[in-house]
C-alpha cells in the first residue's frame, strides 16, 4: 500500500512509520521535514499535499495540538487553536484527502484518552479528541469506495511519560507496541468507524 | 434559584423553562425574542448577555446548530458553522459566564444521540456533540466555588419526530419528560462532569 504519515516526525508518528515501512511505501509528511511538508492549520496547504502526492490507499495522522493549561486561562481564541490545528487539521485531511483516496483505503486519524477522562489542564485537549471520535463515528457511515475510517485513542505514552507523566496522575503509561498495533489494526484491517482506545 | 435558559424558544428550551419557571426565577434567552437576545455565534453578545443579566445560580444552554447533510457536500466551511453555533456558542457560555456564576452553581449544555451514533447526513453534528460532551468532562474538574457542569444528550425528541424522525430510522422517539428530568437532575442535583444520556 502507499501510506501518507501526516505527523510523521512525532513521538508516535516516527514509531508507526518505522514499523510500516517494513512492507508498505511510505509518504513522511511532517510541518518542517520529511518527503512533503504540510501545515495542517491551512486548508491550502493540505490541497497542495495532496496535489504532490497524489493517490493513496491510506493516511495516517499522528499530528495537532491544543491548549495545554489552566481552565481559569481559557480563551475563545485558546479552544480555536486546537480546532483549527488537531480538530480541522485531521478533518480537513479527509475532507480533502477522500478525493485521492483509492477504493478500499482507509483514514486513521489520533484523538486521546483525554476525550473520556479528564485532567487538571485538559479541557481544551478533550474537546478536540471528543471531536475527533465523534466525526470519525459519524463519517463513518458516508465514506464511499469502501473506504473507512478509525480514531486511535492513546493514553499517555512511555515515551513520553517523562515530559507528561506528572500531569496525569496514576495513568499507566502505554508500550508504545501497543499503540502502534492500534494504527496497523486501522490500517490492514477491517473495521470502520471505530475508536480504537490503547489505555 | 436565578436561572438563564438559552434558547428558551426552542423545541427542548420552552417545555424545559415551563417546568423550571415552577420553582425557580428564569431568564429567557432567545435569538430573537425572549426576556434578552443573543447571537450565540458572537462572544461579544455573550459577554452583553452577562452584562445584563448579572450573576446567576444555573445556566442552561438548548442551543446551537450544525450542518445537516450528507457527507460528499461536507466542506471546512460547514464544519466551521458548527464551530461557531452549537459547540463555541455553548462553550463560550461557560467561558464568560464562569465570571457571573454564583458558588453551587451549574452550566448545563446539550449535545445529541449523534456523538456515539452515526447517521447519514450527521458527520457535522456527531462531531460537535462529542466536542461538547468532551468538554464538559474535561472542565468539570477545574470549575472554582463548586461550579458545576454536566451535558443532556438527547436522542429524537417525541415533539420533533414528525420532522427528524424520517432521518433517524429504528430511533425510538424519547419523551419530552424523559428530556425535561435530564436537565433537573443537571440543575437540582449533584452530579458534575456526567453526560446524560437520554436514549
Amino acid at each position: 500500500m502507499k501510506i501518507i504519515i501526516v505527523g510523521a516526525t512525532g513521538t508516535i508518528g516516527k514509531v508507526v512509520s518505522a514499523e510500516l515501512k517494513k512492507r508498505h511505501e511510505i509518504v513522511i509528511v511532517g510541518s518542517k521535514s520529511g518527503d512533503v511538508q504540510v501545515d495542517i492549520n491551512s486548508k491550502a496547504s493540505i490541497e497542495k499535499l495532496f496535489e504532490t502526492v497524489g493517490n493513496f490507499d491510506a493516511l495516517v495522522s499522528t499530528t495537532g495540538s491544543a491548549f495545554f493549561g489552566p481552565f481559569s486561562e481559557l480563551t475563545e481564541e485558546r479552544m480555536y487553536e486546537g480546532i483549527r490545528s488537531k480538530l480541522m487539521g485531521q478533518v480537513n485531511l479527509v475532507l480533502e484527502g477522500r478525493k485521492y483516496i483509492k477504493p478500499n483505503g482507509s483514514f486513521t486519524l489520533t484523538s486521546g484518552i483525554l476525550a473520556e477522562e479528564p485532567i487538571k489542564m485538559g479541557a481544551a485537549l478533550s474537546m478536540v479528541n471528543g471531536a475527533i471520535n465523534s466525526f470519525v463515528i459519524g463519517s463513518s457511515v458516508e465514506l464511499e469506495n469502501q473506504v473507512r475510517i478509525n480514531a486511535v485513542s492513546p493514553g499517555v505514552v512511555e515515551d513520553s511519560r517523562d515530559f507528561y507523566g506528572p500531569y496525569f496522575p496514576g495513568h499507566i503509561p502505554v508500550p508504545m507496541e501497543k499503540v502502534v498495533a492500534a494504527y496497523v489494526k486501522s490500517i490492514e484491517g477491517a473495521i470502520n468507524g471505530q475508536i480504537i482506545k490503547v489505555y
